[in-house]
Formats: C-alpha cells, sequence, structure tokens
C-alpha cells in the first residue's frame, strides 16, 4: 500500500524528515481558519487506496482537535484505505478517573473521539497513570514507543558520573530502566502535590551523591513544578546545578525560564514537542513503527 | 422530567434569564484549563433522571468544542435522562459542499460530533445556505427558530419610513418576510464575492428611495464586508446613513468600527452572541422552545 504524510499546522519539519525517511510521499494539505474561527480543509493530494499518516503532536489540545478530525474524515471519504494518527506527545492522559463525584473522565471521552477517526494510533510514551495499557481506552490498534534506551544513550554519552532523580514513586520502574542502561544509581524523591502549580519534594539518600551531577528525569515537564522544587532542595544541600530531562516538553507558561533561573544547567528533550530543547531524536523510533504499519 | 440548566463559559447571562423564565434549577459547574492546555470539567449538581439543558452559542466554535463534549458526557453518565444543547448561534454551517475536489464538508462533520454528544438540539436562525434543514446532517431532533418577526417588530417601533436591503437573491425569501411584516419595501443587493473578505456589491432602484432609512439587514455579521462595500455605494447616491441589522454579531477583527467608521448610525444584532449591540432579545422564544421540549 502507498504511504501519504500529511503535517498538521506545526508539525512540518518532524513531518518532513519522517516521510524522507520512510520513502513516502508528503502531501500538501491546505488548513486555514475563516474570518469567523471557523476551520477551512482541503487534501491537495490523490489518497485513493492509500495509506495516509496524519502527523499531529497533542501539546494544546483542545483547538487542535476539530482540524484534525475534519482532515481525518475528508481523507477517508476521499477513499484513503487506512488513516494513522502519529502524535508524538497524546494529550488527555491525566484525568482517567473521577477524582470527586462529577469530574469528567477526559481521558475516556477524549480517546473515544480520536478512535472515531482513525484506523491506528502510534505515539510516544503516554502519561498511562493508572491505566495498564491505551487499549483500555482507545478501540482502534495503538504502537506505544518508549524512549527510555534513547534517554540512556544520551546520558552515556553527555553526563559523567550521573545519579538519576525520579519524581515519584510511580516512576520507579521506568526511571531505574533508565538508570539501568545509563549504568547510573537513581533516587526517587518524595512528593506531595498541592494542586496544579504547587507541589512539596523531599530528596532522601542526597548525602551519598555529592560527587555526582545530578540527572531530574520526568515524563512530561509541564509547569516544572517539581523540577524547580527539587532544585531548591538540591541547592541547599551544595549539589552540582543538575540536567533536567523530560520525554515531552509542554513547558506551561514560564516554566522553561524558570528552570533556568534556578539553576538547571542544561535542559533536555526528546522532539515530541517542538522545542529548542530537543536534543533526543525520537524520529527513528517513529519511522520503524510506521514502516511495519498494516 | 425536572430541568437543569448549565452554562458553558461565557454563556452565564442568558443561561440565568432562561433559567429563571423556565423556572428551573440553574446548575453549577466547573470548566478550567489545567497549566498544559487541557480541559478539566466537573458537574457540582445531580443531574439523576433530570433534563440538561447546556447553553453554548457556537460563535468561535474549534475551542468550545472539547469543554462541551466533555459536559455532556459527563451529565449523560451521572444519569442525565435527556441533553438538550441550546446554541443561539449553529457553527460550521457554510461549508455545506465541497467547492473544489479535496474540501472538508465541514458542517457535516461537526454536525455528526455534536450529534453523538446530544439528545436535541434548539438553535436560531441557522445559515442553511444549499440544505433544507438541519435534519439533513443532524440525527438528533432540532428545534430551529426564527428571528424574523422580532426583527419585523424592532425595525416597526424603531424606524421611519424605512427600506431593507437584503445581501443577496438567497436572503430574498426571508428578507421579504421580514419587510412584509416591517410594512417595509425591500431590495435586494447583486453581490460578487471574491474570497472570504472580498465583495462586491451593486443596488439596484436606489433612486426611488432616498428620502427613506435604508436598513442593511443580513443573517450574521461577519467581516461585515458586504455591509461595508453596501454603505460606500449608498454614500455615492446620497442616501441616509444606514442602520445594519444582524441576526447574529461575530463581528470578527474590526468589523464593528470598521461599520461605524465607514457611516453606520446604528448596528443592532439579536442576543444570540453576547455583544453590546443586542437590543433584539431572544430569551422568549428560546424559553419557550425549551418548555414545550420532552
Amino acid at each position: 500500500m502507498e504511504t501519504i504524510f500529511f503535517a498538521l499546522p506545526g508539525n512540518e519539519i518532524l513531518t518532513k524528515i519522517l516521510s524522507k525517511k520512510c520513502n513516502a510521499e508528503i502531501g500538501d494539505v491546505t488548513i486555514r481558519h475563516f474570518p469567523d474561527g471557523e476551520t477551512f480543509v482541503k487534501i491537495n493530494n490523490d489518497v485513493t487506496d492509500k495509506k495516509v499518516i496524519l502527523v499531529c503532536t497533542l501539546n494544546h489540545p483542545d483547538d487542535k482537535f476539530l482540524p484534525l478530525y475534519f482532515l481525518s474524515k475528508t481523507a477517508k471519504e476521499l477513499g484513503a484505505k487506512h488513516i494513522c494518527i502519529v502524535a508524538p506527545y497524546l494529550a488527555y492522559m491525566r484525568q482517567d478517573k473521577s477524582f470527586n463525584s462529577g469530574e469528567a473522565i477526559t481521558s475516556k471521552y477524549f480517546a473515544s473521539l480520536l478512535s472515531s477517526c482513525m484506523d491506528s494510533l502510534i505515539t510516544i510514551d503516554p502519561h498511562l497513570h493508572r491505566r495498564k495499557n491505551l487499549s483500555e481506552i482507545y478501540s482502534v490498534p495503538t504502537q506505544v514507543l518508549h524512549t527510555a534506551d534513547l534517554i540512556s544513550n544520551w546520558i552515556k554519552n553527555n553526563i559523567k558520573n550521573p545519579v538519576l532523580m525520579g519524581p515519584d514513586s510511580e516512576s520507579e520502574q521506568w526511571v531505574s530502566e533508565v538508570a539501568k542502561n545509563a549504568n547510573a544509581p537513581y533516587i526517587v524523591l518524595q512528593k506531595n502535590r498541592k494542586g496544579d502549580n504547587e507541589v512539596q519534594v523531599s530528596v532522601p539518600q542526597l548525602g551519598k551523591f555529592i560527587q555526582h551531577t545530578p540527572i531530574l528525569i520526568d515524563d512530561i515537564i509541564s509547569t516544572a513544578g517539581t523540577m524547580i522544587e527539587t532544585i531548591k532542595h538540591l541547592k541547599t544541600s551544595k549539589m552540582k546545578a543538575p540536567v533536567c530531562i523530560g520525554i515531552h516538553g509542554i513547558f506551561a507558561g514560564n516554566a522553561y525560564q524558570d528552570l533556568i533561573n534556578e539553576g538547571a544547567s542544561k535542559i533536555i528533550t526528546c522532539n515530541t514537542i517542538p522545542h529548542p530543547t530537543n536534543e533526543i531524536d525520537v524520529i527513528d523510533l517513529l519511522a520503524k513503527s510506521i514502516s511495519i504499519l498494516n
């Protein structure tokens, strides 16, 4: 089956490189807004009987959903055989239960909407949280790709004598895997969240690692609240300036500058969301996964 | 069945008055954004077995859709018997066919999405265009309310010796109805659209109406391109400063100020989209329609 790639706005660079790696055509899509805020979508290629890859990372998802839905439905209507959404960052994974009565379980609703406009999904390290896998909420086949080895390699190649610090016990399995392949020790922080923006942190056994370079590692850097609190702790303990690594760099509000100001020596992310900190490249992972799509 | 109203952000005033007119409870919903741009929704009332009215006018629809969808699905999950969306302005009615190959027929896709999260829809004068009625695209029952009589009354009560001017032949049936009930003559403009923002206009038989007050009337005031072009024509023909009436005042970009600057003596809209020009009140229409819901 022939493959054709389309970039949703903001995903042009990734799509260009990906399509080249996959030896596939890159299609031309017009997505613009009418003066009244409605979205116009037009596919300028023949997609009949093709495998259509829609590349759309889903940070700040609310105004991305309708254009993506319209594009996908149009491709299908024009005869596409298979629609695969490549969302390096997958949104709405956090609210996976009703913590208080009346709360929308948005992860479930968003998954059901997205499932209704694709035949398969490829994503990278989604924030699974309390769920075991995406098939609990996504009704189409999903491929979940992992960056642990890429992060281990980056650490091995760039940091001497590192100690990894994971944000909470939930992350321990993942952090221990990254640490093992990087031949590095790790600590898991004790974290006490107080709302979306506030968090308290304590770091056990710090004294042992006074000669190490701390690597703060998390799957998502959003407000960076946990990392910032951790850096404060490290400073009072006379630790070296830490390196901060996130798979997905959302950097809500001023998060990036706040991390720099607090004393992060380096901030590193994967290129799942375009940002100047993208140093770990996921494109080969994605290309491989696309090439084995049915 | 007990009725409970919920306001989506921006619809609080309309919802408050409507719920009072319907002698119904007004519910409390929390809709806020996480720092990463995702939406949090929580219903703070018991909705079990109730008729739930979600008030959400749909101008600038793209970032309104997910919160509305989440709210509706949550109400249903919490046991609501019937979900009715009251959208005084209904979005995505214009792109109702593929003018060029590859274009998304967004009216169909949006209708299908909205139909998937409600049991009924109430709206006011949707821009039907090439469609005969909403049931061609909406799979749930819809009630379409009309403002023609309200507009006729406003004209009768406020303007002496008016002449109505409709934007195009498509609007003739509607404009003639408004004119008839306002005991006023009408003209239909000859319009030649050249893209989203550009339009050419000519006004036949102007000379006959030199003593009249021109009333430019349209269902939607978006860029106001047609009205602005018409005002220019009226000025060169030494006509009086016109009154501009729209059912739905979207006022894209600088449209409102542009109309004033061009010489509109007054701009009047219905309160389907909140705006200082709202002088024609649709609340009784809506209340009546809600009261006869099953």
